[in-house]
């Protein structure tokens, strides 16, 4: 396997596009198309938040018959909370999107993103989709990177390639995190392509495990969007035989690979961000206990500050495993800043030490690893710091 | 029922004090002493974080015998994550107090808040807690607020008196918030008082339900202390007949009325905060989900900057209400700030609205009702809104 330029448009087939169709105020980009010139079987994860925005709803069916052959997203509004009238143009996005392609409209996919609770401009929309299709290409998975941004500072794109049984097979992704200059914007969506021909039991079951052990353990602010979305669709168009054992394992690492370095991008991404943080978690009971004490470290305000002043402040992450609910015994935890260990049996090593921690610290990206000691279980979880420009971005009104 | 000036010693035969020890670097009252001239019967509720410190494992077990005669509280220091030391501090406070009372040790209770990871300074405070013990007083109620204090901006006591079966009964309390120029302060802690005669049955069911109505339900940033502790203790001075019935239920709403004094009280000087919101959920289907919910939206790091900037931002609050793990249904629910409905069934009542909702939220103080339609159950949460001087309070080191 070997990284490659491009993104969605890498892989053999896909044809993408990404236009302004006018939802956005402030000019750029907002409406992403995706095609694929066979018909590809589909995998896909969603928001586990109750309140589904309708575009999440009409896709995770379409999903369900597991034949995709596009996807429409757009960003500058998340038709979130618009009701049956939100329902109805979702419906219509897909439908008008599949007319101009030719195709059924059960094969589209739609997603959007931006802010809560106001009805899409579908008079804007209605006339870009034709446009939008007329400039779909191989050379378009860049522009749909940047019309699927709402305030990410940059496209988030990426693409690896690997021999599999003799054929050369390509994925490629693109991700928006979450940004929100505008309020309500919180969406982490991503959309990921691959010629390889792969059964759709097979790509589900991959896809979920990849997006759970990376889209699933990033975290900039703690808050589950009403738009989440993840896609990926295979087309086949590689033409090696259908994956199964060690070429399916290969493919699975391309995925996870790519699924992994578009949340690298997210969260370096997040908003106000000045540091990329792995919290990994070892020596847990179980999984679950290692994903709580992960999260309740990545997620505590008090830690995260702590990062961005870079204070070695392990009493705050004490305190926050101590509240994850895990099973955990205090006095027998480490904690380390890269290779400097900070924490031994659940007590500070000395100001000495406190200081190399400091230089950890000042780096932009680094591990903090936690050894509960009561198990083998472990996970990893992704997060920044909370800087002034989080509280800055967050305050701006939505006008 | 009627408020009546003071705090802790407003009740019969309690007498504090509060002194400089040496703990705090700045000069300020770090050491509080509170006696009872009677034993007095007693109840407490602890954090229920996993780690926990020193004084608050010793106290516990205090606590089980039923009888305490004083407390001894340090700020400056948790002496928490402080092992095998930290737990031999804590017994020696104990029992440096009891002996220059001439009293038994088992009968004194310990608290601490402050940094954590570092040891006591037990050279200083051995010295401090004579001194103390010589300036106790009925007037030492407000000294002993102050010294409790860590960064709360103005120390918090309260009293209320009133008449139960031809009695005067009255309730004291001192409490201190979470503010953390030193960072690693986030300490919860708040001490009451009464002369009520009152069963330790009756007094541990009543305070940990005034408890959990109050104290449990405030939040700041979400983060549970290792040393989180409130005592109640009643020394029957008052000469009433032991409380059941009509005057047990007089006692509870006095009891409860101070416990959420004390609590608004700490929301009001949590750090950095601009506002206090409370966060009503009414039509769950359980109470615990009207907690899942109420603590969902008042924890959200988008809500409190909305709530900060005066933003009318219902749709973070939609979706915390999604994440939150409550049955609900997102289309039936209706949110208002103060008596202005802003969304009905799920969406939003349009712009002019939100001007009038701006208006509410330019308020110090109001109230976010939330109506899940699901049942019949509710709670209540406070909170403060999320603000650049929270974040600089937390970013500031230790040194």
């Amino acid at each position: 396997m070997k990284e490659i330029s491009g993104g969605i448009t890498a892989p053999k087939g896909f044809l993408a596009s990404g236009i302004y169709a006018g939802i956005k105020r402030n000019k750029k980009l907002d409406l992403a198309l995706l095609y694929s010139e066979k018909e590809a079987v589909a995998a896909g994860v969603f928001t586990t938040n109750k309140v589904k925005a309708a575009p999440v709803t009409l896709t995770q069916r379409q999903i369900r018959s597991g034949a995709v052959r596009a996807v429409i997203v757009n960003s500058g509004n998340a038709n979130a909370c618009t009701g049956k009238q939100g329902v109805s143009d979702a419906r219509e996005m897909a439908g008008l999107f599949a007319d101009a392609l030719g195709i059924d409209k059960r094969l589209v996919c739609v997603a959007s993103t931006g802010v809560i609770g106001e009805p899409l401009p579908m008079e804007r929309i209605r006339p870009a989709i034709k446009q939008g299709v007329d400039g779909l290409s191989e050379k378009g998975g860049g522009d749909a990177a940047l019309a699927i941004m709402t305030t990410d500072t940059f496209p988030k794109e990426t693409a690896v390639s690997g021999e599999i049984g003799g054929k050369r097979v390509t994925i490629g992704g693109i991700a928006k995190g979450s940004g929100m200059i505008a309020p309500n914007m919180a969406t982490m969506l991503a959309f990921i392509s691959t010629d390889a021909v792969i059964g759709r039991e097979a790509l589900t079951r991959i896809f979920k495990n990849a997006a759970d052990q990376t889209f699933n353990k990033i975290t900039v602010d703690g808050d589950t969007s009403t738009n989440d979305m993840a896609l990926c669709l295979a087309n086949g168009m590689a033409g090696n035989r259908s994956l199964q054992g060690k070429g399916l394992q290969q493919f699975d690492e391309m995925l996870h690979h790519v699924c992994a370095k578009l949340s690298r991008m997210i969260v370096m991404d997040g908003e106000g961000a000045t540091k990329l943080v792995e919290v990994r978690v070892m020596g847990a009971r179980s999984r679950r206990d290692a994903e709580k004490v992960g999260f309740a470290v990545a997620n505590s305000s008090l830690v995260k500050t702590a990062l961005f002043a870079c204070d070695p402040n392990w009493g705050r992450i004490m305190a926050a495993i101590g509240y994850s609910g895990a099973h955990i015994r205090g006095e027998v935890i480490s904690v380390s800043f890269d290779k400097v260990q900070l924490v031994r049996n659940g007590a500070g090593l000395g100001k000495e030490i406190e200081k190399k921690v400091v230089e950890v610290m000042r780096q932009r990206e680094y591990a903090i690893t936690i050894d509960l000691k009561a198990g083998s279980a472990g996970a990893t979880v992704l997060t920044t710091d909370l800087t002034y420009d989080y509280v800055k971005i967050n305050v701006a009104y939505r006008s």
